[in-house]
Formats: C-alpha cells, structure tokens, sequence
C-alpha cells in the first residue's frame, strides 16, 4: 500500500514524521502512578477503580491534544481525529492495545502499545497530515481478565463474539460486570453496536513489550511478530468435603487440596516433562474454607496451557481433563471444569510484517522474526481484519511483575517503527 | 476430694442440683448469631470484630446472673462468683473453654464449654451453694488461631509460656495483636499479671463436643478423655520468580506452587501411606500475586501433624523438613519454615477421669473412654494442674464446619455431667 501522507511543509513524504520521544516517556511514567505500588508494581485490573482512572486520564490527554475519545458499549476505549482532518473513507487502521493490567503487574504490558498509538495519533495530527485511511487509537477493555475472568473482553466483542462470552459475566467475587461496564460508559444490553464487521479495517497493529527474552538475547531493537500463541484457559472447581484437620481419619476424607496438588503436578508435567504443550501453568488457586485447622472443601483453580499448534494444545486439554476425572475418583471428590476459553494460533499478516520490517530497516534499527508466547488482542481482532504485532526487548525478558522494564531508547525506537508502518500502510 | 457442698433447701447433697436445660440451649442458639451465617456456620476468628462481640455477650450474661465478669492482660474472660459466696480459699476449679471459630465453623466448638461453665456457676449462684474450692468458668483467647496464627494463645499466657509467644503477634494481614487484645480489655505490656503458677488451681474441666465419630458409632452419650493428641503446626513459606505464564519458558522457572503442590502430596502420604503419624493436614494456602496469566512467586501453606506419639510426631516432621528442602533445590525456589508450634501429647488427670465417669453413671448416662484427636485449651492448662476433659457425640462426627451438630438431649446431658463432676472435686 502506498503511503500517501502529505503534510504542508513536508510535502515529499510523511517519513520524516518523529514521536514526540520525550512526552512517550512522560506519559508511560504518569500512567504507571495509576494503580502504582511502591514495589514499582502496577494494580489496574480490568474494570476496577484504577482501570477506570486510567481510561479518563488517557482519554483526557487525548482531548487535551485535540482528539475525541468515545467509549462503545464493550468499554472499549476508541481514539480518533476529528472529522475534518479524515482522509478518504477507506477501511480505517486501528492502533492500540490494552490499559489493564494483572494483579501487581507491570507498567508496560498494555499501557505502551495504548500510549504509543495515542502519540502516533496525536503526531499525525498536529502535522495535519492527511492519510488515505483514518486512524484510529483503541484501548480494548479486560485484556487480562484478572478481576473479571473474561480476558480479551473487549477485543471479543469488537470481534463480534459474542456468543462466545458469558450473558451476564461476573468477577471472581460475584460483582456483576454489567455494572462495571456501565460506570466506564459501555452497555452490556448494546454490545452488538460495538461489533466490527469481517472487512471493515484494513489491519489492526499492535506494539507491545515481547515479555520475554529473545530480543534481548540477541541484540535486536525491534521484533516483528509471525505468530501468536494458542491459549487454553480452564476454571476448574474441585468440591470435597470440610472436617476437623484432627479428629477425621485419613480414610474418610475426601480433601480437594489434595487432588488440586495432584493436577498441578501434572499440569507442569505436560509440558516439562511430556512436552504435550509448549508451556503449562496453574497461577491462581482459592482455598476454602482456608484454615489451618480444618480440611478445605473447595479449591478453584485456574490452569493454562499454550503452543502455537493446535492439535497439541487440544491433546493437552484432554490429558488434563482426564488426569482431573481420574484424580477425582481417586479422591472422592467432585471436580468440574467450569468455563474453557480456547484462543486459536493466529498468524499475522505477511505484508503487515514486511512493512514492519522495512519500517525498522529504514530507521536503522535491528530486528528479528518471532512468535509471541503471550495472547494479545491483536488474535481476537485477527477475525475481522489482517493484523500485525510489533515488539521491543523486555529487559531480563520478565512481565507480569513489578521488575517488567524496557529501555527508554527501545520504547521511543518501538513507537517510531510503529508510526512509520502506520503510514507505509 | 469430698463434696462438701450445703444448700439451704437441700442440705443433705448437692447432686440433685440440676442444669437449666432449656436456658443452655437457648443460649447457644443466641451466641451461634453472633457471627453466624445463612448455612449455619459461624466466623468468630480469635479478636475479630464477632469474637469481640460474643466475649461482650458472655460477659452481660454473667453480669446478668449476678456474676462477675473480668478480662485478664492475655485477653481471657473469667467469670466468677461475687466474694461472700465463696467457700474456702483452696485452690479454684477452672471450668471453660474457648468462643473463637474458624473461618465459617461450628455453632458448638468452644462456645459449648463456656456457655456450660456458665450455667455451672450460675447454677451453684443461684441455689447460694458453698464449695470447698471457688469455681471458676473461663473463655481462653484465641484458641483457634484463625485470624492470628497463634492457637491456644490464651491459654498459653494463663500457663506462663511467655517465652513460646511471639513478642508482638500479627495477623494474616500484618495487624499487630497488641491493639486487638487492646480492644478487648487486654494489654500485651502485661502478660505476666494474667499467668498462674502451677499449684495453683485445683483442677481444669473442659467440656467438648468430640469433633469426631466415636461416641456416635459405639451409641455412648459421654466420653471420658484420657489424652489430647500431640500437634506439630507449621508454617511454610516459598518464595520462586514471577513471570508470564505465555512467555516464560518451563526450563527457567522458579515456580513455588509447584513445589507447594509436591508437598502437600508428601505430606499427605506422611499419614495415608507411610503411617508415619495418625493424621496430616495442608488446611491453608495463598498464593500471590493469584493470577490466572503469571507464574506465582510466593506461596504460604500451613502443615498440621497429629499424633499422640512424641516420636513419631517429632519424626514426621523431619520427614516434612526433609522433603521441603529437597523439593526446594529441585524447583529452584526459597522455602523456609516460618514457625513451628508443637503441642506435646498430654495426659488428663486419673482423679478426674475417675469423677468422670462416676458422675456419668449416677445420672444414668453410658459413657467410653477415648483420646482427643483434636487440641484444646486442656493440654495447655497440664502445665499447671490436673485436667480432664468430657465429651459428648458429634453428629456424623464432623467439626470445624457449618453441619457441626450434637442433638439437645447431649448438650443437656454433658453440661448435668460437668456440674455434677465439679461438685464431685
């Protein structure tokens, strides 16, 4: 695709557009306040009242630089110029990403790739540049799915997935997400009016932090991502039976905790030692009643399971499926596997990621083909439009966690690669 | 030890003095209000805002019957008769029990001893009955160590193990004791003036349900203890690396609940297979940050080890140590063992038992002889004086949980079995 940028006093070419370098930085610094803990953590889970604080700061910054922000009935947080500065009414290009974060998590993971696309924004209009395709800046709603366990909320119903979610979801303490939606400006009653159809953009780009470690390893700048991981996310619910932890003999009981040890024993072991699946991890576990003295008569607990391909992911879930009946019996317990939620490998699109490419090449910038372990929305968005995921090196490759960093050079290097695609497209 | 009680009306014996049946039962039912829950269970962990109001509740009761009601330093309720109607001044007979639950427990487990020992001493109150010995009802602090995971704590300040107490206790969250015992009317500062030396109580009665299925199986309406398991609690802390459940590979990871996973396994082994002790229990597990995206980089688990062997407990938990730090170096994570509390075995007293039983017989009730699977305030109390224990029947033998039951006629039958034994002292 042609870039047809023309700017008034660049009238040769839009390339020589520059990221406000140093306001990026500025701005992942005062987002990170929000939901801040002192560990350098960030706590801003989907729809929580940090979330909710993000989304206004954000979208107040973007009606400060002369953009409106508009929230849709998902809660998805849409940026745009206004309409005078639109180019023609081809499919717009979407840029962003996701402004929550995991419990204690980092101030990256998100938060750059939704910044960064406000400042591509915002470059681009205050150089008045007019592009064939409008632009637009997008926050999606419950990326992580930590508060409410519906990940990729936002990107589901952009998608149109609807039936995919649950009608009436609710977070892990049984608060109803209707009205959470409500108080961020969304409608659960109205989210067919947040759905894209198959067709309607011309590509959704994401920039991220790669949240691992091949980047660094090898020196590069810039990843430019081939694929995204396949994800299995199970809630499993395991109900024995609660008792004195000193007077119910051994034979008797029927302890859920037990059997909930078993199957993280064999969830690691599918991919450590079977390697049914690339990586395999239990990260959240509730014990009740959660006292020393008394046997639990329930554990919930969460498992995940990813690889790029999908029939050995769909092995996995069938050995972790059976390993639990099969634990349950043995325990006398009664265990359930209350939702699934399968994320497909998603492939990015090819020409997405030669203009990538070129766009790092062209600023000098080193770079390296890789896939992504972590889910994205940039998968979900992959239904209804071709899609392209830039990275930047995480430093120690950790994420999730309070320590998850980027260079300052690498973040505005990241941005700058993602403005220049943006216009090469 | 002669019964040597007079009443006016009754001067010939003291054992026609009779419980008031209904008034107990109806108190019981007031108290399992207080914290009470929709499935019946009650949460009244050791100076949380219920135990605060349950203690205030006893104690406007005793003041109700013209008893005296006072708190010591240790934050224990003692409850006694007015001076003048005190016989001589041998030592007291202590008689009571515990009101703190666990997390979402019993109606019966503790309150039933003190409400119990309250209706003894209103009992001999009211009909103006002269003892050779004061009697005494208390409610000891803290027995379950819910809350603050330090069980048995009141008894354990009125038996001048000091030295076995943290200097300043905190709760699950960090919140210092010293201002909850505050709270209650107790001073930290002080713990000294609340002990009591040993000699100095003629003997300590706690009446209980059993917790446990014996009575109920052998069809018996009373137990008579002749010993309280010995208990090894510890706490467990493991500490691996955060990361991204999608990006982090398994080779690197310090994972802790995996290794909390494997342990749990090893201890339930301990008892189940290996018989190493008489019952072994994983009751207690956070896990942090608990998200469904990230490897967890801590998880606290508490193990509780029963046996009435001193050897085989003491080898149990070698063997627990053993498998922590093994498992530790092969999951590359931090364990530590944070605290460790034992309860030794102890014995009740012959003397006693035998008044037990006596008691039971004359007023027509069958009685068993058994060992108490569970801890109580009774085998801290040894220390100091000679102690014994009654039991009555536990409906389908289950404790700690909100079905805990033991039917009116027992509840009856234990606390006639309990005024009788006291007047047998």
């Amino acid at each position: 695709m042609r870039n047809s940028l023309t700017v008034a006093d660049k009238p040769r070419s839009g390339t020589s557009l520059r990221i406000d370098g140093a306001r990026l930085l500025d701005r992942l610094d005062r987002l990170a306040e929000i939901g801040g803990g002192e560990d350098g953590g960030v706590t801003r889970m989907g729809f929580s009242d940090a979330d909710q604080e993000a989304r206004a700061h954000v979208a107040r910054q973007a009606a400060e630089a002369g953009l409106t922000a508009t929230v849709d009935a998902g809660g998805n947080l849409l940026i745009r110029r206004p309409g005078d500065h639109r180019g023609s009414h081809r499919p717009p290009i979407l840029v962003g990403s996701h402004l929550d974060t995991v419990a204690n998590g980092g101030r990256l993971d998100g938060a750059y790739g939704v910044i960064a696309a406000l400042e591509v924004l915002q470059t681009l209009h205050e150089a008045g540049a007019e592009t064939d395709h409008e632009v637009i800046a997008i926050s999606f709603a419950n990326e992580e799915g930590a508060l409410f366990p519906q990940p990729f909320w936002g990107s589901m119903v952009f998608a149109g997935r609807l039936d995919a979610l649950p009608s009436e979801p609710e977070d892990y303490s049984g608060r109803p997400l209707r009205d959470a939606l409500a108080r961020v400006g969304g409608d659960l009653s109205q989210l067919k009016t947040a759905t894209w159809a198959p067709g309607s953009l011309t590509a959704y780009l994401e920039l991220h932090v790669e949240q691992g470690p091949v980047l660094e390893r090898l020196g590069r700048s810039i990843g430019v991502v081939e694929s995204i991981t396949g994800r299995i996310h199970m809630s499993v619910q395991i109900n024995g039976k609660a008792g004195h932890a000193g007077t119910t003999p051994m034979e008797g009981r029927q302890d859920p905790l037990v059997v909930a040890a078993r199957l993280i024993h064999v969830v690691q072991g599918l991919a450590r030692e079977e390697k049914l699946c690339r990586v395999a991890t239990v990260g959240r576990m509730e014990v009740q009643p959660n006292s020393p003295n008394t046997i639990p008569n329930s554990v919930r607990l969460d498992v995940d399971l990813r690889d790029s391909d999908p029939a050995r992911l769909a092995a996995a879930e069938q050995t972790v499926r059976g390993a639990l009946a099969a634990l349950a019996r043995l325990g006398n317990v009664r265990a359930v596997i209350e939702s699934t939620v399968r994320s497909a490998p998603v492939q990015t699109d090819r020409r997405i990621r030669d203009a990538i490419a070129a766009s790092a090449t062209e600023l000098g910038h080193s770079q390296e083909t890789l896939p992504s372990g972590a889910g994205h929305d940039a998968q979900i968005v992959a239904d209804l439009a071709p899609v392209g995921m830039i990275f930047v090196p995480s430093i120690d490759g950790v994420s999730h966690v309070p320590s998850e960093r980027t260079s300052p050079e690498d973040l505005v290097i990241g941005a700058e690669v993602l403005l220049r695609t943006v216009l090469k497209l």
